[in-house]
């Protein structure tokens, strides 16, 4: 009966009504004899209309000025929660980032967390409060000015408040009724995941998989806080995410899930002079306009040329910036054209078990090829295999393989391995 | 070309296109050589939606988390503001009350100004920067609690920041174009008053002047920083209100303005003992309910039976709450009855030549009676005499003394005073 920190998405308090169903079942948790720290998106659509708005006074907003006003959407939420508690006949208080102690570097827009100091958080609770704190922001260290920490960053704040404050567990309220093992709008028979490592989530967020964002994954892993991933419309359990398997009949999976994205381009740099240094001149352009990159494959040289091709994948929304960086270097990195494919997909097969389960990589291409799935490129982890193909074949490949590897709802079979080479 | 504080309110940045108008006008008083600081309220409904929102999930909001709600307002219009400033090509920095300094009382809801400490202000004008500084709102000393002013609170942060930053002068941004003679709604000949005594002002504020509130005139009297209240919609000179007139044309008038109230109702004790003490009793029942009263009015004692009546004026807001708390210590202080009448007007002449021209009551209650309206009550100050009339006289009285004392606009007459005892 420890600390227990819950978050609270922007849908959970899309209005005054799900304010209330959230502190009602917040007064649940207090009842249960937990001290519980909240953390708390903005309602629904505020931050977009906030953005909205600050698009029709400047069509480039400034970063310390647009952190200031995407702020205002948590002060709302959390102060008309904390009224709801109360009402409840509860104490509650609620708490700005920057009350609460969370401490950020100053890339306004997307800051990181460098320091939590929950000082008044910790008073507050040994006072018998429920604490409420806005998620998506925090305090510069330097300047003291308001910072947020970009996408997702409300659930990064409820993990990082967890770590310093030592909690037992922190509770990541959505939507959705966990993690599946694929996405249920695609396959309609995945499964709710009941339990998954740290490591395989990472693999999941980096592959695609919307529910948790990899940086607070990457956090909790660190700082080893269990996340549990739950609806806030149900009493159901949702998917827990932490180092060892939790409850008496979960078992770690061969195969956890199936991601897929969809929000990739790919871009082919065409007669790249085969000799060294010239990939590091293509990756160094792209580098420097700051466009991160995810997949990346190199043709074999055709001898008769010396010339070969370099493929890579990138965020669609950093196409136009990649072209125009590649553009300006060509003339001193040598090459002949440059070809932009946004009609892509990425398929992901995620797993600790591919470790020491030779045979999931030719299971993986089988079902594909069985599916008439052309692979365009392909890239791999320890744990992790993903493949491009063409946008329009997704959601069947995710189908095929969901289907092949066992992970169907209505089957209870797992695929097992002892075979040929992976 | 000193410092200025610029104040707008709700209503001149209601939407994107007044906030792009106000940044202008801002940005030409910084053209013009000034170091600017702006004050700024929530933008046009703002406050009233989230009050609507906040009684949506408690009935009774409580005070800490109300104000942290309300002060999203401001925070929104300030940040939006400052990016209009910048897109002018301009630097401007947005402060919260607590990151401008201004240190208050813990009164949530209504809280005092106790310190301002601008040195961030500072900071950021010595860099070359606009200051925008949210209104109505600070950090409470003890506690460290983000409190909000109570009705008004922008042009006080607005006075109390010129004074700590020495202005040369505080602009007060309104709707209107200034303070006049009489209520422009009400009497369509009232004239704009180009310049009015800090005393003057007060009197008209208490007497249901809206234009500026009493506190806010009363912090500027006290710093003696000259108030200039315009219009953020027209280039108008508006009304000085200071120690000494400005300008060569302007000289102190006998009377500054007619003022009215509708919003106070009154209450009758009947049938009180009249000895030593009841009085007192009556008060400070009332007091202790901490209700503000107006007038007071003691009749003459009847001889047949030693018991007199009390009448005083309250708003009608807090009506009920007299009425209970008199009700309950109606054994203790010993009276017959009370009479409840929220269908009063107050009729109030204000002007420091009240003080050196005797004749002015005399021709006060001429005009009244020559429109046939019917006096309850009456009270004086030295530079102002109210009457309490029926509400549905008060707009034909006004009228009629705004004419009597020569303050319509197309006279140019003024009253010559030279007469028999006021």
């Amino acid at each position: 009966m420890g600390l227990v920190v819950q978050k609270y998405g922007g849908s959970s308090v899309a209005d005054a009504e799900g304010i209330k169903r959230v502190a009602k079942r917040i007064v649940e948790a207090k009842k249960n004899g937990h001290q519980v720290v909240v953390v708390v998106s903005a309602m629904g659509d505020t931050t977009d209309e906030l953005i909205d708005l600050a698009e029709q006074v400047s069509p480039m907003p400034a970063g310390r000025e647009f952190d200031m006003l995407l702020t205002a959407g948590e002060r709302i939420s959390m102060a008309l929660l904390a009224m709801a508690i109360k009402n409840l006949g509860h104490e509650a208080q609620s708490f700005t980032g920057s009350q609460a102690g969370v401490i950020t570097d100053s890339v306004h827009n997307k800051a990181r967390i460098i320091d939590v100091t929950p000082g008044r958080i910790r008073v507050a609770l040994d006072e018998g409060n429920i604490a409420i704190v806005a998620g998506f922001q925090g305090v510069s260290q330097d300047k003291k000015d308001i910072t947020t920490l970009g996408r997702g960053g409300s659930d990064t704040t409820a993990v990082a408040l967890a770590a310093a404050l030592d909690a037992e567990v922190c509770e990541i309220y959505t939507d959705v009724d966990g993690v599946f093992t694929a996405d249920p709008r695609v396959v309609k028979k995945a499964k709710k995941i009941d339990w998954i490592s740290f490591e395989d989530m990472l693999e999941l967020a980096a592959s695609g998989s919307k529910v948790l964002l990899h940086r607070c994954v990457e956090y909790a892993r660190r700082y080893n806080i269990p996340i549990h991933v739950r609806s806030s419309f149900s009493g159901l359990q949702g998917t827990w995410v932490s180092n060892e398997p939790t409850g008496d009949k979960v078992e770690q999976a061969i195969i956890s899930g199936v991601a897929h994205d969809t929000s990739e381009a790919k871009i082919t740099v065409v007669g790249v002079p085969d000799k060294p240094g010239e990939a590091a001149a293509i990756f160094r352009a792209v580098a420097d306009a700051e466009i991160n990159i995810d997949m990346i494959v190199q043709n074999v040289s055709a001898a008769s040329t010396g010339l070969t091709d370099i493929s890579f994948t990138l965020p669609k929304a950093e196409g136009r910036k990649a072209i125009d960086a590649l553009e300006k270097a060509k003339g001193s990195i040598g090459f002949d054209s440059l070809r932009y494919d946004d009609q892509i997909g990425k398929i992901s097969l995620v797993g600790a078990g591919m470790k020491t389960n030779p045979g999931v990589t030719a299971d993986f291409f089988r079902a594909l090829s069985d599916a008439g799935v052309n692979i365009e490129l392909i890239s791999t982890s320890e744990i992790r295999i993903s493949v491009v193909t063409r946008a329009d074949d997704v959601n069947e490949a995710v189908r095929a393989v969901h289907s092949a590897f066992g992970l169907d709802s209505d089957s209870d079979e797992a695929v097992v391995y002892g075979g040929t080479g992976r």
